[in-house]
């Protein structure tokens, strides 16, 4: 009997399940990934235990989520009046409010014209949070990073021009094939190539970059045509010509934007809810929403001999209020937790303090037509520029439709200060200086405009920043102090997203289980 | 006065549009796109004349809308009782004939469980195909190329395993960078970097390449990491080891699959309509279809001293007849076409049996269960094999519902007679050879398949091939031969692509407006 035939009997006894099983065991699956492997704690093992949660991001209802379906009892304690944290998805009609400021988002009340203000992108290995999406029947649609027809703006490089994505890419990967293949064939690097690989390499980058049989780049049709249409039409007309190549690499193009889609979470397939991102955070609070005391201010953090104790304001009533519980997960953002009143050892206090958030804002225009699609044919995907705003984001969403949302802004500090500056402006000066630097990419960019909503999470009470700038967090907040469990993307390798945040609160429900099961 | 100050106030005055235009023809606003840009006929200008169309597929409905938005009194003969074409579709209950088999489509019927035989995806620059989408409303959804997940398979490579798309990629250029830079650093370039250069495009490299400070590739946490989580979790965690360079090299991936998605008509972002690419077919029937005698089949192509006549076969009457007009406009594929009885020059007979098609083949397989989402975490995109199948699709749409129909095989003779050995097989062998080969990239492939259906386009009469192998038209068939015009995708330097088509169809428009005009 074969390995397979040996397999396919297992197919037809033990159905096919247990074939892929088996087959996964031998390692003959290739590259299987987890499940979204939520924690499956036995039904009932929580009975009589209470656990608080502080907070109702995608961390905490992710926690009491799996935690009540065990049977423990929870409280999820949310200083504002709404659940999902970061998770912000703004349409017309809303009001959003930071410290010092409250904007009324003057979008139309239509569909597809919403604005993501935190989480807008899930790449396709975030297993947790598609499981979920799954799991709930939150409909997902293709989000675009990499659109090449998209535009990279430098104000020193080609005239401040801007120039598209594919001619961009397209010329960096000829300039790199001809350089090696010049390298290859000047016996340069006969001491790393063998003779079979050194032909190799020379046929490979004819392909990779579009060399011309002389290994030299001369421009490729990958990079478009001449003219009002940027593909062949009746005849093949003229290829464009190269960019310079001193010129790009003097452009700031390659430091990161050029390869930006190359990075893991970045890199296609990526989603985004229908509708919004909100839509993960709406279908979490239709599931624990019973558990959540909205405007709870928590104010001080204790243990207790029988475990926690956790001081909290309720606003609505304006008293101080305080619970008890076994154990508390907190997903409070480190720079609001530090200043919380607490008894944690001074290594966890420390541990929190060292965790420092990006400055991120975002700022969302709606435009009265789809300039971007009607006139340039980008669709989705990101134009790039060395100004404060960083990106332009052309909306997922909406394609051909009247009107739409755009990104005007998303800025994460990639040069000191920038998050900063647009922080520090009033939310009208945020919007006329996001399309004034728009106009450099798109003239006319402002006359386009209707109206803008912009959100600076450092000015966000309860947040105070956008997510981790360290990409790992301090061991101190991998383990429980005392009855205290940590999670939040804070609390992870993967800050800044929402997979992070179900991951942690899946590792401190773990953990919990483990500990109560042991007790 | 400025410029932009002259702009605006054009802009105040005259409206946007008239500012936008101003400042495109001033050249300002970097790379503009003409709109699709169909034909502007004066209203009435076609009255009293009358063309006859031959073909209703895109480029033949194409023509017909243009023309008779004019007043010309348009006929299109189709030879079967279906618009469309190439531009196929196929749903549970259809049934689809080959020359010599007939195929039963057994999917479930449900709105995204359908397979495009021909058509399939829309790059973003194809902007007449779009505008029309546009114009008819019909819906568009992302269609995915490049998704990193999906996977490389060679037989001769790594043991025969699968690899990820985003290893092979984030491998190769990790290489790449690393040779180019050691070259550099041997002065092996220095002829062609001067001084400043040098130091650019050694971060470059870094860049690039995810390189370490030694600008060495020590493999690069954009491949991922190992384990069954593809990203960073509570811990980082440890990377992808690099794949070996030298087995990468003795594959076939960088031929041009690792490639595909840089060129022009493979990049991102590209389309699908919502439900089936015959939703744009069905677009143009609702417009034309009054104009088309289905069962038609042009038997003999005349010249008169008048302009044409066209004898056809009736087949619903099963009678001989004919028509007469003005002008002809000719989608009939060469394959089929240069065996028609015609009047041609012989420099246009000639031209149209130069013309060799592609012999494609897609084979369109309903699965159980979508195990490349579940077990793999593949969301749409292309899995690349060196067997004759080619390709395997996944869907871009229907994520996470409960079954979904991929593409089993996409060839089109990249290793020649590739089509031609799946053409001579019967449906049923079709469909076991292309589980067998699909079971070496997904064990288990087999036990998923419920049913599947085939599409050899060399088979199907009245189309015998997929499209046109050469990448121009032959210059005879890009002016008229008499009264009789040349449209189709075989009539450009766009072949194999519905915005092909409609160029076509909108230069003969063009042609014979001005013929029209002139006489
Ligand atoms: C601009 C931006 C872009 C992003 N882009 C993406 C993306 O594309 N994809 C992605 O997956 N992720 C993205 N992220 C990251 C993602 O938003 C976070 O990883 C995730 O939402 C964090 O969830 P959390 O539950 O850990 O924290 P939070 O969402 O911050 O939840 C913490 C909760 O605690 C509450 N709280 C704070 N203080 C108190 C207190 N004293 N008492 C009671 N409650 C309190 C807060 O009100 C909040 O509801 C982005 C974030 C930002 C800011
Ligand atoms: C497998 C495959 C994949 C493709 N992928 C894509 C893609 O992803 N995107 C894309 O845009 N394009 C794609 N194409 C190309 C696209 O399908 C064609 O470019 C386009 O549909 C051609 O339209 P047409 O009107 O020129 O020709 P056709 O669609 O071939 O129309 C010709 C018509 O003439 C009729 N006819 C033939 N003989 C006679 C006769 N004697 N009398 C009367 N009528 C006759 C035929 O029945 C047919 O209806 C693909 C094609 C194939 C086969």
């Amino acid at each position: 009997m074969t390995k397979r035939d040996f397999l396919r009997s297992i197919g037809a006894v033990a159905g096919v399940g247990a074939a892929y099983h088996t087959m996964s065991a031998m390692g003959l699956l290739g590259p299987v990934l987890a499940q979204a492997a939520a924690p499956e704690l036995p039904l009932g093992s929580g009975y009589g235990k209470r656990v608080v949660i502080l907070g109702a991001g995608i961390s905490g209802m992710t926690a009491a989520y799996e935690l009540s379906k065990a049977g423990y009892h929870c409280t999820i304690l949310e200083a504002t009046g709404r659940a999902g944290g970061r998770n912000l998805t703004v349409r017309g009609g809303d009001v959003i409010r930071e410290a010092d400021n409250r904007q009324w988002v003057d979008f139309d009340q239509e569909d597809h014209l919403y604005a993501n203000m935190g989480p807008a992108r899930i790449p396709y290995h975030h297993r947790v949070i598609l499981g979920y999406c799954k799991e709930f029947g939150v409909e997902l649609e293709v989000f675009t990073n990499d659109n090449r027809g998209a535009l990279f703006h430098n104000a020193e490089a080609f005239g401040g021009k801007p120039v598209t994505g594919r001619q961009v890419m397209t010329d960096l990967r000829g300039y790199v094939a001809e350089l090696l293949a010049k390298a290859v064939n000047r016996n340069a690097l006969d001491e790393d190539l063998t003779g079979d690989d050194k032909e190799r390499v020379l046929s490979m980058l004819t392909s990779f970059g579009g060399l011309d049989p002389d290994y030299l780049y001369a421009g490729s049709n990958r990079s478009g045509y001449q003219g009002e249409q940027v593909h062949a039409g009746i005849a093949p007309g003229d290829v464009n010509d190269p960019l310079d190549f001193s010129e790009l690499l003097k452009s700031d193009f390659w430091q990161y934007k050029l390869h930006f889609s190359q990075f893991l979470n970045q890199n296609p397939t990526l989603f985004q809810p229908v509708g919004g991102m909100d839509a993960i955070a709406k279908a979490f609070r239709a599931r624990v929403g019973h558990l959540i005391q909205f405007q709870s201010v928590v104010e001080e953090i204790r243990k207790t001999p029988e475990g926690v104790r956790i001081v909290y304001v309720n606003q609505r009533r304006n008293l101080q209020e305080a619970i008890e519980a076994d154990c508390a997960i907190c997903t409070i953002p480190a720079p609001v937790l530090k200043d919380i009143p607490n008894d944690f050892a001074p290594e966890t206090q420390a541990a929190i303090e060292s965790i420092e958030f990006e400055h991120a804002v975002k700022i969302g225009f709606q435009a009265r037509r789809r300039f971007w699609e009607d006139d340039h044919a980008i669709y989705g995907g990101i134009s790039w520029t060395d100004q404060d705003i960083t990106q332009i984001w052309y909306p997922s969403n909406g394609y051909h439709r009247s009107k739409g949302v755009i990104m005007g802004a998303y800025i994460w500090d990639d040069k000191p200060g920038q998050g900063l500056r647009f922080t520090g402006m009033t939310p009208p000066e945020r919007l006329r200086t996001a399309m004034a630097e728009g106009e450099q990419i798109h003239p006319g960019y402002t006359d386009e405009i209707e109206s803008g909503v912009s959100r600076a999470w450092l000015n966000v009470p309860f947040q105070k920043g956008g997510w981790p700038r360290n990409y790992a967090a301090p061991p101190e907040l991998l383990k429980p102090d005392g009855a205290i469990y940590f999670a939040g993307d804070q609390a992870t390798a993967l800050p800044g997203w929402q997979e992070g945040a179900a991951l942690a609160a899946h590792a401190a429900v773990e953990a919990i289980h483990a500990r109560v099961t042991a007790s």
